[in-house]
């Protein structure tokens, strides 16, 4: 049982966030797929957009069905979420690789800690909204040869890595601090701030193991 | 009972260039979707795009199971399909609602008319990717309110409905004048190239049926 009331005010945001999220993770992958050197970079970059529509969807639903109008919800995080994207804007199609990634997994990460604490009903839809596309592996494969290959590629995208973890913080923090009902759900879900200082702690760790998943380590 | 037999050479490069057209139509819409002057334009395009790649997946199976390589396969018509996008890139948001509308529409006229004399199992398919994405309610409102509003818009929008129609004629000419295999599969749906001629006028009447639905008339 959550301690967390379905009618608690940062519910709405929560699923707010999270739909223009997929939104704005739709087109930084379309964009993205302009550096693909081949048909099946584009290929696999248009399914993994493809994907977060479908999760839109059920995110705009679940909206709806709470009485909320889907782009006044959306509003407030648009800004935050296009200012991580043009903060890490990958320069080269193996860093629009790594984003892909390394950002979905960071984003995904998050909501999944929060979730099982909130209420059932909402913990299903982040569930079902953050399950795996299965399209990484394109992803995997792709960057392991690249980076075993070359040391300067590695190096890179090392930096690369470290670089969206800290912007993802960043802008994390610039929402949480404006939206008040929003942080009391994540608190309330993490239990006090340690547990949330515990809860970025454990997202730092399953970065590094996706970032050697990539063979970035 | 179709009089074409299921294993028809040109029922895989049917699929392939079906296929193709999907890939192509994801990434115009996400390109498109620039222009959009709100929240809820880039979403429905988005919305269409994503559309747009489930066909793909569908189709991908197909051509996999009758033993394809799915790249190989729609290569031949990588250079037509990006040629007519070229041919009509839109110049302003009202233009790319009207192609994503009138463009998808020719492309799902065309497939439909030889999918009912294709083997059962292939017009299976075919309907299934030509079924209609429920996002055009948003296209014909947008753009019956604009041309309401403005006879200049209504002429300039009038120009590009026939402008696609014959960039679409053209591009499919040079398909089939390349691709034997593909040209037999559609003169035998279509009985012979006096049906052929039948079906490109039905095609004709449809498009503006299309057009007076958009206001376009």
């Amino acid at each position: 049982m959550s301690a967390i009331p379905p009618d608690h005010p940062g519910v709405g945001e929560l699923l707010a966030v999270l739909a223009y999220g997929e939104i704005s993770a739709f087109y930084r992958l379309a964009d993205d797929a302009r550096m693909a050197r081949t048909l099946e970079g584009k290929v696999a970059l248009a399914a993994m957009a493809s994907a977060e529509m479908r999760h839109f969807e059920v995110l705009e639903s679940a909206l709806v069905a709470r009485g909320f109008d889907v782009y006044e919800a959306m509003d407030p995080f648009v800004r935050p979420l296009d200012d991580y994207h043009a903060s890490t804007h990958p320069a080269t199609w193996l860093e629009a690789l790594v984003k892909a990634h390394v950002g979905d997994g960071l984003a995904a990460d998050f909501y999944r800690e929060i979730a099982h604490r909130l209420p059932a009903e909402v913990a299903e839809i982040v569930e079902e909204v953050l399950a795996t596309t299965g399209h990484s592996e394109f992803v995997v494969h792709e960057v392991r040869a690249a980076v075993s290959a070359s040391t300067r590629d590695k190096d890179r995208l090392m930096l690369w890595g470290r670089r969206l973890l800290g912007e993802a913080i960043t802008q994390a923090q610039l929402v949480m601090s404006r939206r008040d009902a929003l942080t009391d759900l994540v608190l309330g879900a993490a239990g006090d701030l340690n547990g949330l200082a515990e809860l970025v702690g454990g997202m730092q760790a399953k970065h590094g193991e996706r970032m050697a998943t990539l063979g970035l380590v």
